[in-house]
């Protein structure tokens, strides 16, 4: 099923989507076969998704399914995508950034979506990532949930995203989906569902704040320094070369 | 003690109830002895059922007790039966559709039980696999407790599933024994024992959510169309082959 | 250091004790080298204990002193014992039925023995173990603190025992020092840290249940079912050799 | 790069900064390529320390940085030193005792320092490590932030210190940055990440601590007596010669 079957998805695509994959168990953020993570070719038009339903310790290269993102169709294999495919794939269709997305049942963090409230910014570990709180998305309607379910998912999604003023998607590369759970995205599988693992830490570390403190609060400036120092043109935190280096190992 | 003894059950039951019960350690769902899974071969009418106070890291297949479900006749070895042996053979003659049980004292699941709670439906990882909340059973009485303790147990659970209007015991396979704990079940003890793994995740996201917000509630047509699309006539999650060869892996 | 010095005491419960002193860092019920477990000979008036401050990874039987139950006297080696050594030879020295105590700093026993708490009986996979609160001591007085500190530790922790109307030992094996941490005893060094290992998940269920209702409570009958049919001479749970053997092995 | 280059810093303290590091991952105090070690040869003026954004698990002895403390000037290698390296020097300028430090996102320290606690002294776990409460640095101005942000936040460290009547730096080993998270110092970069360990731990028992009785409390004198038997001339606590053994292993 391998090769040229494949042939428009790279190589190195497809280790990275697996890898991307792997860190979902490895990390804890998810039991048995729940998440996904996916990766986009955004040249050739396809990204390349974890099937529905293999359990990760057997999952390999040539499970990962690509798909079509402009119609959605799969393109080899017979395997089906993920049931949150057009989730993903929405998302890439609606933001230009986005290498990357992934999906997950996280404990904290489906706690807060379960909740109904936004991750609020409540110190720079929050704040060196996610450059304001991580929104929380409406309901879906009866309607939304009858039809198109999990395209409506990412247009609730992107609904989410727009609401932050002059938002980009990278400056929050995150959501909760009310009642369901979190998205993450980047500009890569890798850092997709690296920042699904901050999202859950940083949701574990508020939901204790709040119980230490339900008002807790920390002034924006220091938030402010802590995401510019990681991100944008003044950005100086890390070894650049070698973080590439890591992500590619 | 193998082999012929045991004749009447397969070799791949054998295994696969050691597997199930071995998950309960691996997924940290019980300490030390605690907690046991079944399986039944409805045809022979036989379960396979761990033996009490064995050790998780000596068990073995030649340990297993093989029961008789109709008189709860301990057919070969030496070892006698998890002391909740009963309460899954109550399980078994009620439910026709049952072939696989769990007990755990996992975390969560306990504190509900011991809480008096019910685990509610507060989002879609409950509702992906519990077609409604996880329900409570009422207290033994003083008699229950005294005599035939442990099937007078499975009565209780028995009374708590039919509480659910028009309810098939798979639409949710599990059920919380006030001050106790979980039961969970399944066509097979590998979907018993994973019922487990998921009881305990929904209900560690159900306290956490509770604490963040005492009053969290979704639409129901969030949780049906959950249900829907993995458990049924319309499921589309999951490649089917698949799942299988891997429970049977 | 081995061998004649240490003649009196026999190799099986050098191993005992050493195993039963891993079991701390194996079940994370204390980092670092917190935490202790002792042994008894009560024939020979000697027990056997962890040293103060050796890392577990490094402990080895030669590191281990044996102490004179009657005296509190070293009886070889170099190295001192546990600063928790008086705690231990009190208890010993006070309750006849003994062989085994174990001190740790799990997280959820320090946490009720912090709060002030007892930890109330909230469910069976309490009563399994303990027939009743585990209790909490008063809290020593300064001149308590400071003289024979640690032998005055035993001293409450007696008092605390004693404050059960007709209580043994056993049935609660187990009290929590105030504004302290837990210890725990058996019949042997493994029994008393298997008990550390039960209290610690018992006060894990127990502040969870509490979380989700602070009102909890189970009918007694319920609690004396469960612990008699683990204990007493109409006990039913277990295989009891192989129980035996496990704890040897 | 390694040899004659960083020739000035011994084998010695570069190993010990690298395992201190490799405590971080290991004992799950931070996620990714988060916190940061750092250990000082006094004599010479300079610290070594994690460089920026390099993983835990491809970190060896030839990323280490060199710094000179008295200028902040990395004296060999092509690796930036972490972000926080200006507030490790800060702190080795400003306390003479000082020979390493450590800076974590530990969940349950993060915790306090958003919500705006310090951690209070609630029982003799924290007793024995910090004679005090862990301090709470104040919030730093948007000038604070603007300019030399991690010299500043090395300041609001002193500055939270020293508000300890009388307190010597080494009593209380570590201090929260409001809204940030948790720094802690030592003798020695081992001590340092040590105290990072035990401020994780003493910080989740105080949060469950706080959830069972808000108004938890215990005498001072109980306190002071597990601080002494650890520190100071009366100390009676550990095997001294192996404690150092080991640090050194």
């Amino acid at each position: 099923m391998a090769g040229p079957v494949r042939g428009p998805v790279s190589d190195d695509l497809l280790r990275e989507v697996l890898e991307a994959n792997l860190v979902i168990p490895r990390e804890g953020l998810a039991t048995l076969t729940w998440g996904n993570v996916s990766g986009l070719d955004r040249e050739r038009g396809i990204y390349v998704i974890k099937p529905s339903g293999v359990p990760y310790d057997e999952l390999a290269v040539e499970h990962l399914v690509p798909v079509e993102v402009e119609t959605g169709r799969v393109l080899a294999g017979d395997l089906k995508p993920s049931t949150d495919s057009e989730t993903h794939r929405l998302l890439y269709l609606e933001h230009a950034g986005l290498g990357g997305v992934a999906h997950t049942h996280s404990t904290y963090a489906v706690s807060f979506a379960q909740a109904g409230r936004p991750v609020p910014v409540l110190g720079t570990t929050h704040a060196d990532t996610f450059n304001g709180p991580v929104p929380l998305t409406r309901h879906l309607t009866a309607d939304e949930c009858a039809r198109d379910y999990e395209l409506n998912t990412g247009r609730v999604l992107v609904e989410a995203m727009g609401s932050r003023p002059g938002g980009d998607a990278l400056d929050v590369p995150g959501a909760l989906v009310a009642g369901h759970g979190p998205f993450t995205w980047g500009p890569s599988a890798t850092k997709a569902v690296e920042h699904s693992v901050i999202l859950e830490a940083v949701a574990q570390m508020a939901l204790h704040t709040l119980a230490l403190n339900p008002a807790a609060t920390s002034p924006g400036h220091l938030f402010e320094r802590h995401f510019t120092r990681k991100h944008g043109p003044d950005a100086y935190y890390g070894n650049p070369d070698r973080m590439v280096a890591a992500a590619r190992a």
